[in-house]
């Protein structure tokens, strides 16, 4: 069997979080999001924002999140900004096309979007009506890269947006690990600032699954509870969320389990930088995209499942780690022991 | 606190599952359903159904099971035929109309469709192309209503779906009390013979979230996956479903917790009867409607939580009481001794 | 070969229109809509509704224009309202439902909707949100039973759509016929002051092919031209369209055509009551429903082709007789003479 | 008023078309396609594409038949792969999205695809099932730059989609022009015959507005009808395209028609060649892309009209110049004058 440094939703969820569906398991609630540990959940949730008027969502994935906020944000004619490694263009099965929004895609940096780069795609689409009207940027935090987005980038976008009609929504699958990685100086409350709408990852930080839709901008909050139900995403027992939420925010769970996944991260990348490594991208959370020899790879792969990101040259490719809150030391240190090895 | 009668998912899940979830809790798995227990689930549920030749899916909830067979079933032009009660028809939003298709909806006889109500529908779609083409028949099993199919209708639906180019597909939301009924006759294997898909439902019976979708129609098997990602149902950790399934499947805990839900509403079904009380729908599964005068009902509502599903005439309406694996002795006596009082 | 009363657009167009197109034939436009020909139509219609804000765009059909305004309108969860009769519910191959928006349907009376039916439509929705949201209302004048609207009862609807947040759409593919009624009392002016959107039918009533779409509530306006193109719906050759309104609007040629065609349905109904006719709708425009014997009706099937419309009984059945601008004396005089025969 | 080369549909239709219109006007025919015309138009394009099993089928315009195709061919979890210069990609106000389908763009050369282009999409789409399937392939003859595809070109592309399980579907906006450029080896027949769908454009060549789709593979033929009335694009007055295709197709006159729309192009081409200029895309059809100098731009653009293309560097600009089969001598004359002078 390998040790897997695949992704962070190899294990099921944090111990405290089955404690909790066992203690509430019995007592009758009502249906679809209208139980007690939802609401308290959704209150804990827009205190931490320091978002008050903020309205929240629980939804079991992410790919169901992305295709809810924009599906219910855009109009037919409107579409929404991506980088080119944007989740949304690139593993999503089409799933906002199929609601109908093209995603206009453009090449970031560091798989991050600045507004220049939406500037270019707004001059790309001058030709009205034969182009579409661009109303939304997507963007993530951390990003399909492991980068995150500092204060100063986040309100840069966010003034850009609002000056451009646009709606800021970001893509939170990992944002644990983005708001405790070591250089980042944002808190949720300026997320909720600088965005009009964002998710917090509940599946790939501890949950069983559940992901936090937390919607600022009252325009998009009209209603939208019909389309969670629309696009088949209201849970009959909705304290199954509410109750995974209510566990990981009640202290500080959330943020602790996702800042040990950052440090098991940190340590193994210390032991690269250590051996001489260079790395495709430059990350600070719980996930390392090490450059490695084919032959180093080989070795690797032989007790270790991990992904192969991209090939670099003939010999040599970027390999994909992730850590989580449940990667032991044990295994910190067995892939590290097997590095010094190759 | 009222005791709640309004349906079955106001609790959790039976304790035997989360114990599974928690066994299999901190043990690595690949995600996105290609899990040890969702294999083993799939393979102990095609056996049951006697369908090696089957695929089956896990997705989390009803609406998302019948959105996707429909949306990945149909082509731009194909409609389902559903009765006006239908789930699909009332209660999912437009779901269905969501992807692009059309409901033709009929109204059926006590919740059920026959081939005639399907053939006056087709005989309503003659001036092509200028009308939908009809290419399935939605029915649930049991219904909305709470009544089911027996295995010469089923029979008698197919032959005809099969003559008519009509896929025939049977949502299961309350499967298990459909087939442990007392005056059922119907296997799983039946319905894996006279469906061409069909889905088993896990979360009104046990399960804390999910569902089973059966394909038996090679055509409508190929490249199913690509759908669930796609619509937002596949959930990273699928393990979550999988085991789920599993534990309800590996002997027969999903049958008997079926057998005690209907067993309980038969016990407060004949309280009613010995009452004199009449009902707005014959049932024998976990679904009630006792017609009640407006006085009776407003004194039951005091100690519980029931739907008031249909005015019947100024002083009449009937009520809607639900059973379930989680309704206890001393809730179903509380209640016989609250009628004996109005 | 048969003499056909089958529809109002067995013919191409009024002589006039062709020499219109033949006059500016070869003078070169901007296209996309951007003639002047479409400019000045646009103009004149506006005048003509006494609506300087309105926004006036032309389309190739009636199906294109009704698919556009519905999936323009409306947000995803959002549905339109239609009687039964509606063309959108019953010939349009599913084109409202396939941009995503279920039409819910209530039977109506003589093809025409009244406040009550929308309120049942309302009340059968309360179950927010597993339900979907009406937010728009779609009616046709002349109605699809060569019906017409009152002023008295348009303005009810509309007073009950404005108190209930719902867009008014009324669909006029034979709104010449409607206007031109011997007891019609409403202007193209009240149309625009009782409706959000509306249509000006240029098919059914003389031009080759063109409808022009009367957008007065601002709210809708926004980006329309976007859908129209999204839709595939916005002619390289705008001039094809705007010469043809243009020469309808510039004089009264509109109203001229269907005060025609309305006379010529009128001399074949006064024959019919003559004979002791009786009908299946009471109509003074251009359409006509009688119910005959199916002897009789096989009879004139022999020299004339119309649409055989509703069975009545085992030896009785209601055809539709269309009259046009293009129906000439000669032909009317011919079907009377045959009736009188049968 | 300037004179224009901005597009071919600046003018209304060749004379004869509008005396064919003249011709049929007051003959009655049976509406939505089922006319004579249609009916003869239809045979005349199978016999000359050597198609005798092919399906046609006329629609008003580009857009409108490429969404068609496109919704009508694929499977909710399909894709399609196109250029990005591609006029689906480009200039459709996301038409094809609309429908629920995404556009797999890759950059091409000279406006074309081939195999290898392809290949590189479907490699970037391995990670089944969170990517799309792809299914088309969607090239354009001429391009939207205005080259054109050799014969071998097409056959080689043709044989990879057939081993791929791609359709391939040809816009032929431009195809008159295409087959017509002097360097063309393709024929209608070789077209038909490597191409799975293809439709002939009317509207840039000759028509007031019309596309023919020609459908090959008996896969696609299937139920199309449905589609063209279900996207707004079947035509009450069926009669008005197919009287059209049948004036143009009678004999040789859609082939005449591109053929001077060609010839004037490259009679301005050899003036520009005469003065040095070079161009952006190197074309042989009715679309020239030469180079100038913003001042000579400047200087044209007072007395003609046409598209400013593409910026090259500060001082230097891509222009584009359309003739058309209504681009006088005279005009041509005038333009070679001015491009003297500057």
């Amino acid at each position: 069997m390998l040790i897997s440094f695949k992704n962070d939703y190899s294990e099921g969820c944090h111990p405290r979080i089955l404690e909790a569906l066992g203690r509430n398991n019995l007592v009758q609630q009502d249906g679809y999001g209208a139980d007690i540990y939802s609401e308290k959940a959704k209150s804990l949730i827009k205190q931490k924002c320091d978002a008050a008027d903020a309205d929240v969502h629980f939804v079991s994935g992410g790919t169901q999140a992305n295709m809810l906020v924009i599906a219910a944000s855009l109009r037919a004619h409107e579409s929404v900004i991506s980088t080119t490694t944007g989740h949304i263009y690139t593993n999503e099965t089409g799933a906002i096309e199929a609601t109908g929004h093209k995603i206009n895609a453009v090449e970031g940096v560091d798989g991050k979007l600045t507004p220049s780069h939406i500037q270019q795609v707004l001059d790309g689409h001058s030709n009205k009506p034969h182009v579409l009207k661009q109303r939304m940027v997507y963007i993530s935090n951390s990003t399909e890269m492991g980068t995150i987005y500092t204060k100063s980038e986040l309100k840069a976008l966010y003034t850009f947006c609002q000056a451009n009609d646009l709606y800021l929504f970001m893509d939170g699958a990992r944002l644990g690990s983005a708001l405790m990685a070591a250089d980042n100086d944002l808190t949720l409350a300026d997320i909720a600032s600088y965005t009009d709408v964002f998710w917090i990852g509940g599946t790939k930080n501890g949950a069983l699954l559940g992901e936090a839709i937390v919607i600022t901008n009252s325009v998009l909050q009209e209603d939208f509870a019909y389309h969670i139900k629309q696009r088949g995403a209201m849970l009959a027992k909705g304290m199954v969320l509410g109750t995974q939420f209510l566990e990981l925010f009640k202290d500080n769970l959330y943020f602790d389990l996702a800042s040990y996944a950052n440090e098991q991260a940190m340590r193994i990348k210390q032991a690269l930088i250590g051996y001489g490594c260079i790395f495709w991208a430059e990350t600070t959370t719980n996930q390392l995209f090490p450059i490695l020899s084919n032959d180093q790879i080989a070795q690797l792969s032989q007790k270790f499942a991990f992904h192969h990101w991209k090939k670099i040259d003939e010999n040599h490719s970027a390999i994909r780690l992730i850590t989580s809150w449940a990667t032991t030391d044990e295994r910190v240190e067995h892939f590290i022991k097997a590095l010094k090895k190759v």
